[in-house]
């Protein structure tokens, strides 16, 4: 089955070539250098959607570079001109399936991936699909760097659940768990995506934890 | 400040023989031997303030010895006097400040450990009063197999947070983590407290892990 595409979409993202490119496979391994001219961290966000997220993010951080990825390159576009608009010079937008997100990036190319309100699939046998699946697990693995952590938000208990049980069993580590995001806050600031500002308004509670991608390994194993 | 004790219940509790004893620490690595006279695991429910719980699984589970641990003696009699009712025989009752737990039990005489609705201690502040705090783990690390797992309900996500993070923190392993274990259960058999039965009957959502107390190794640190 195809997708139905706006008309247009794809030529009038295509024509930002500040910010996409049609061959974004031609960057891997040279994403600093050659396209963002500079040494700084990169930031991947996966499954960015609008990637409103990404573009506020590197607003504040001018001293890191931020990738938005997302399978569907229509989505992508306002994200796109709203980076044009804010002038931004270390953004980039990417539409890719993530099963192959090695085509894009080489080993360790990637300082740190965020994914935010992923489609839970909440039904129990869909639990393949989920973004932090064991198999998606292992192609972010590919990209990110040894120390790397994977920055996770959900409002969905079932996916959260699922995360933290997958990051169990595989031993990988953890950090700054949040069952409740916006009423128990620790961090210096929350930079929310545009679900975000709505599950908020509706008084959802939003989950957020950090993983890293090597297992711990067990003392007997040695 | 003292506190208060219903007079004569010491004595009624002491008249009790076949399931407490003035001088647990008398057994200490004994427990097995001297009091069960049999060989099997030894489950142990910390915080067990009436023993409902410890007292349905001794009846479910004759294989397996149980003590339930209260810091105050008079919480514990009605456990004990159900106990005599259903003619348990493996089951016993202590009554003592868990930072000193290691007076009773000797290095790994613990199979399992049950941790049920403890205080939350929701003030920040008080963190280090919570039995998930890593100065009480280290107390039942010193008594539980290395293999052995801390079994953890509770109906509080502050408690329920800080513990995640705490074993996240010290690298401990962590198994099936639920964060609503009434509506997504995929256990066998729960064996509820008194604390969750009310608790199910006002919807709330009961939080539920398993942790080991053997820190599992970072690669880097081989």
């Amino acid at each position: 089955m195809r997708r139905r595409r706006k008309p247009g979409s794809k030529e009038k993202l295509l024509s930002h070539v500040e910010y996409v490119t049609e061959t974004p496979q031609a960057y891997k391994g040279k994403w600093k250098k050659d396209w963002f001219k500079n040494d700084n961290p990169i930031h991947l966000e996966l499954g960015a959607g609008r990637a409103a997220f990404s573009v506020k993010l590197a607003q504040k951080h001018p001293e890191i570079n931020f990738i938005a990825i997302e399978i569907k390159e229509e989505v992508i576009l306002p994200g796109v001109e709203q980076a044009k608009e804010l002038g931004l010079e270390n953004i980039a937008f990417v539409w890719v399936n993530i099963m192959n997100i090695h085509e894009i990036f080489d080993t360790d190319e990637i300082d740190h991936v965020y994914l935010n309100f992923s489609d839970p699939w909440p039904k129990r046998k869909h639990f393949k699909r989920r973004l932090t699946y064991r198999g998606f697990l292992e192609k972010y693995a590919e990209i990110l760097k040894p120390d790397g952590w994977v920055e996770f938000k959900t409002d969905s208990d079932v996916l959260f659940e699922f995360t933290l049980n997958e990051c169990a069993q595989l031993g990988l580590p953890m950090q700054d768990i949040g069952l409740d995001l916006h009423n128990r806050n620790t961090l210096d600031e929350i930079i929310t995506t545009d679900y975000e500002e709505k599950y908020i308004a509706q008084g959802k509670r939003i989950f957020r934890m950090l993983f890293g991608l090597e297992p711990l390994q067990n003392k007997e194993e040695k």
